[in-house]
């Protein structure tokens, strides 16, 4: 008898249920100013209009459980990096330049681990271009117990009207432009602690920091804007994530990136569908781009530049909000969105 | 026998040690670039110059044990109006006009009360303009258990450079009008929970949420920016706030605000010394202004007009980093930043 497989709901978190909750909180929070805000493609930052006509482009984000792998393994000084990614990955996706960061860390009692912590943070801003401007310290005796923590991340960017990744401009036929993941990323770590053996080897892997591409991706876009459509981070929800840029289109995937040994061996507990729409599967980032002018093979030279794997994975095709992964393991998938 | 008097160290929050984290972080993060950042009186707000040269002020908070009052009366359609307040309060202390919000909201598990967190939430963000443009929802099973959760907050506001509050301005004999609170705010809660009687009547005290002075002082300097030389939040050290503005001036404060029961029900378990450098007692704003054209005398009216109690309080002296209170209990007490 094949072993049972799990699922995120399974693990303790409800999607939908979040879903709904998002879904009510932005009917309650909707006035009339929000029309006022720049539309993004994927929502993955909200834009404001500055006084000039700029767009600020602002986003938050946390970590998830990951935080609870860096706690077993008492190893804090990569988990800022993580947040800084989620956060700065997801502003490089309406094509802003991350300028600022600020942090809110609230602990039990602040112990040595805290400067570990946010040296990884420190060690993030570095790695996008970004100042560390702020934060917030909070010492919270009996919300955080038995040195556990929480940290949330606050990053600013700017983006000028014309430079603004809208989503308007996908269309079938373009290249889809595949960046490898470095693991698990930040996402999904509540089913793979679920799955996993619970042992160092394991932790030590899921424990593998995000990727920041943010200074391959200002490259791109400082060299190739005109040719770059849309910018996909894959977070939470997986592949679908390609969804959120354009609800008029859908993609053919046949050519994927290698997928992580820590991905495969949650894989062999989770079904094959529900593994695409929770992680990364190798592809941590997916840009949308034209084919003139050779651009899909310059933009991956300049990811390869930043020791970066990137490849065309597939191409944009006219069903809508459907994704066909074709070629694996001798089966095709098709996610829905 | 006089009961023994409790301290903040005591309710388990180190300060010092807090500081001290705080002063290594900034020597970590510290880069060439942040001298670009325009200094703003007090560090309320760090501000960024934008594309165009006005400046983009962010800051972060959360509402620190606040949130276990809330917990304890299972009452959580009013913290949200702690968090907007405590980022929001401090956005206007450099003369910024709070624009944008986001908040963090981490949970063991969603339940009904997220949707009053959020309403709270959203009616914080109405009473200051500020619109709710995103946030990050974390169901995080195993950080946050029986029911805990946590909340961050993040305010962006614009600010012209000429409107840069720098407290460069500040001189002796300018005139200190303090503006009321609505109780503890978000400060000092662990300490509160600590000495006050564990029942209903402390929590719903305790729970009255912090007073929004955005809508007032953006009126404020509408009309008088030009007489109005500094503003202090008053959170997390209570008066020594006042020190934060500007490190060559003290201050002489003989007409304080009333005191609100629940700080005079505290005061009787803390020193008075420990009670003005934790709490707000009674003064949640402070602005420093000149004494031309009556300006005092018309910023009061402002408050007043908005529903807040608002008086000259005392004034800005020569003697740097002192604060001495007079006529409190029939003697003096003297801070020392």
């Amino acid at each position: 008898m094949a072993p049972e497989k799990q699922t995120y709901a399974a693990a303790g978190v409800d999607i939908d249920k979040a879903d709904r909750f998002v879904d009510r909180l932005k009917k309650l929070a909707r006035r009339k100013e929000h029309e006022a805000m720049w539309q993004a493609a994927g929502g993955y930052a909200a834009v404001y209009p500055s006084y000039s006509g700029n767009g600020i482009a602002v986003t938050t984000d946390g970590v998830g459980t990951k935080l609870l792998v860096a706690h077993k393994l008492k190893k804090f000084d990569t988990i800022g990096i993580d947040l800084v990614a989620m956060c700065a990955n997801d502003l490089i996706c309406v094509g802003a330049t991350p300028n600022i960061f600020l942090d809110y860390f609230a602990v039990g009692k602040l112990d040595d681990s805290a400067d570990d912590i946010m040296a990884g943070i420190v060690a993030g801003c570095d790695q996008t271009g970004m100042l560390l401007v702020g934060g917030e310290t909070a010492e919270m005796p009996g919300v955080y117990e038995h040195g556990h923590f929480d940290l949330a991340g606050f990053a600013v960017g700017q983006v000028r009207k014309e430079d603004l990744l809208t989503g308007a401009e996908i269309a079938p036929a373009q290249t889809l432009i595949g960046v490898a993941s470095s693991g698990i990323h930040s996402n999904g770590l509540s089913l793979a602690r679920k799955v996993l053996p619970d042992n160092d080897e394991t932790y030590h892997a899921l424990l593998t920091p995000t990727l920041l591409y943010v200074k391959a991706v200002m490259e791109v876009l400082e060299k190739h804007r005109s040719h770059v459509k849309g910018i996909a981070h894959i977070t939470g929800g997986g592949w679908t994530n390609l969804f959120r840029l354009n609800g008029n289109v859908g993609f053919d995937i046949d050519k994927v990136l290698a997928v992580p040994a820590i991905l495969k061996a949650i894989g062999e507990h989770v079904n094959e569908e529900e593994m695409y729409k929770t992680f990364n599967m190798g592809m941590g980032l997916a840009l949308i781009v034209d084919d003139k002018d050779g651009s899909p093979e310059a933009i991956i030279e300049i990811f390869e530049k930043h020791k970066m794997k990137a490849q065309a994975v597939g191409h944009v095709t006219e069903r809508a909000k459907t994704l066909t992964i074709s070629n694996l393991n001798n089966s095709n998938l098709i996610l829905k969105g």
